[in-house]
């Protein structure tokens, strides 16, 4: 099945109805499944819950998740020149050359749980050198300053969530029952702050945080620039695509853009951390049956995430004081879900074990 | 390095000098690497603790952790006559052949994760079959009915102490580089509980949970029971071992040599749920310098476990609702170890990925 294979036409239009409500019969034989195997009932608590989703949005009722996928997106934002960032631009490419190789932290946790690394250049600032295994969809060299005007244009953003579309089309060539999302650009975590931000209608100050470590002075200026950012552009929070289009970041609606095409393809999308979550939010808010397809992978130490997931309507799986971004605690969940799925499988059950069950008293 | 082996004399007492103080000069290796890696310093929160407490147990700057071990002790319990499980006594030898078959959650899990299943019968109350997998430590049928007088005499849980050495000891020629601790053993939250109240002091209605899933009236005869084994035995919580004597369990006892003698070898101890805590808490008051070694796995939704945990000073990697025993968190638990000591080792320095530090602002 790969629904929007060779379909080049295919537009936002198109997928969200592809986008169905969970399958309850398959929810239903796994559930059923779950209360027969040799274990006290729901003793194995949100690896049962987490087992029965994924029936629902594969339509199996004994999901295999064999081919992992984790698509890490990036980017870079015009708003880094606000100096909301502890690292200088360069960066981003510099962490993609890293990816390539195999050196950073995705890598080694994608080797550990065998999961393919799929890196894309949606934006970063400066030409990267074709390699094997870098996919280009780059739209522009960084978004514009959000502190001033939007980031990008409404096709810009357009184009950007087709690209992320068009990778995961792709991918599901190769193999993917399951998707984690990651991301990687310098000064991210503000357009995501201020998706954030625009979407729940909170204070700035509750939302932004530190991203990748800045000082007391630097917290300032990003709050500031979120601030700013949402005066200049206002964005509609009833408008997931006007939010994107003037606080987001190319990256950011790369992985839009790949949420939706997994949920449209019956996949399971484990959302990373804050950066992933803002997209996540912008994809419900564009697509609300997606929501059912998502997994929350774990709380981010980056303040506002609890108060994103909490308008997901979402529980993390993972707390381990994390704030890396590129898909590290996406893919760690990844690997939960895949022994989630394995254990409703190959567990057996009282019968086939001869063990017996509850005593009724 | 196997410090007991064949050293069929040893005791407890020549087993604890060994077990020594973290490594600080390893640890500082640890943290410097880990300050080097291409990443905001700290950002991948308790993966880079745990990884440093690795570096200091096993003594090595860059951990491998290659020979995944969990050791599952299986032992019935006299007490269970009093109607504290949701499970009838066989069920303990029924889930030993589960274990054996390779269809329980724990040989799933195991399996997920790449890490060896050790099977011992410590006090099963009923003879089994031999089988390859299965090491029989057995002490007796089962302890005695904690609630008229003490589960075991102070031999005997001498006996299991050493049994559950011997079986690390064993497993350490094989190849051990970390252990995770499993139990299986119907009615065995109830001897669980009373060496927590006896520990901690705290109140016994504070501790019980409700197990495998008693209902209210099940709920209150474990109270009722674990008020009654205080009442009938006065364990006294500056003697571990007496504790263990009067309101213990075979499985008990057995991890609590399993964890004693993985430390003195200098490997991690990941510790499963609410069983596996309590044989922490008799580990640590036989020898506090064991504490270091240990790794929680998850926060138990068995009522007590955080009270414990906090008695232990740990806290929990994971948290996902989990209550059922047989190592299944310490088996999830140790592959996040893996991983966090594969990011130390394998991650790029940012020297050698040509990667912009950290803005001097």
């Amino acid at each position: 099945m790969n629904l929007l294979k060779r379909n080049k036409e295919f537009s936002l239009a198109q997928v969200m109805p592809m986008i169905l409500p969970l399958d309850e019969g398959a929810m239903k034989l796994a559930c059923q499944r779950q209360d027969n195997l040799t274990k006290p009932m729901g003793s194995l608590g949100r690896l049962e819950t987490l087992s029965v989703q994924i029936a629902g949005i594969t339509r199996q009722a004994l999901p295999r998740l064999q081919n992992k996928v984790v698509i890490v997106m990036a980017g870079d934002h015009g708003v880094a020149c606000q100096g909301v960032s502890a690292y200088p631009q360069e960066v981003t490419a510099q962490m993609v050359l890293n990816f390539l190789r195999g050196g950073a932290a995705i890598n080694v946790l994608a080797r550990h749980i065998g999961a393919r690394v799929v890196v894309v250049d949606m934006g970063v600032a400066s030409d990267l050198q074709p390699h094997p295994d870098l996919i280009i969809r780059k739209i522009a060299y960084g978004t514009r300053d959000i502190t001033s005007g939007p980031a990008m244009s409404t096709p810009q953003a357009e184009q950007a969530i087709h690209g992320g579309m068009q990778v995961v089309v792709n991918e599901m060539e190769r193999g993917l029952d399951i998707l984690a999302t990651g991301d990687m650009g310098i000064g991210n975590t503000t357009p995501s702050a201020a998706i954030a931000a625009a979407l729940t209608g909170l204070p700035v100050d509750r939302i932004v945080g530190r991203g990748t470590g800045v000082d007391e002075a630097g917290l300032q200026r990003k709050i500031a620039a979120v601030q700013r950012a949402l005066e200049a552009n206002h964005p509609n929070p009833q408008d997931g695509l006007d939010v994107l289009v003037k606080v987001g970041g190319f990256e950011i609606a790369g992985l839009v853009g790949a949420i939706l095409a997994a949920a449209a393809h019956q996949r399971p999308v484990v959302v990373d951390g804050f950066i992933s979550t803002a997209s996540a939010m912008i994809a419900v808010s564009l697509c609300p049956q997606v929501q059912s397809y998502l997994i929350s992978a774990h709380a981010s130490q980056e303040m506002g995430h609890r108060t994103m997931l909490k308008w997901l309507q979402l529980e993390p799986l993972l707390d381990l004081d994390m704030r890396l971004g590129e898909g590290t605690g996406a893919v760690l969940a990844m690997n939960v879900a895949e022994a989630a799925c394995k254990l409703l499988s190959e567990m057996a059950t009282f019968n086939e074990a001869g063990v017996s069950e509850k005593a009724e008293r």
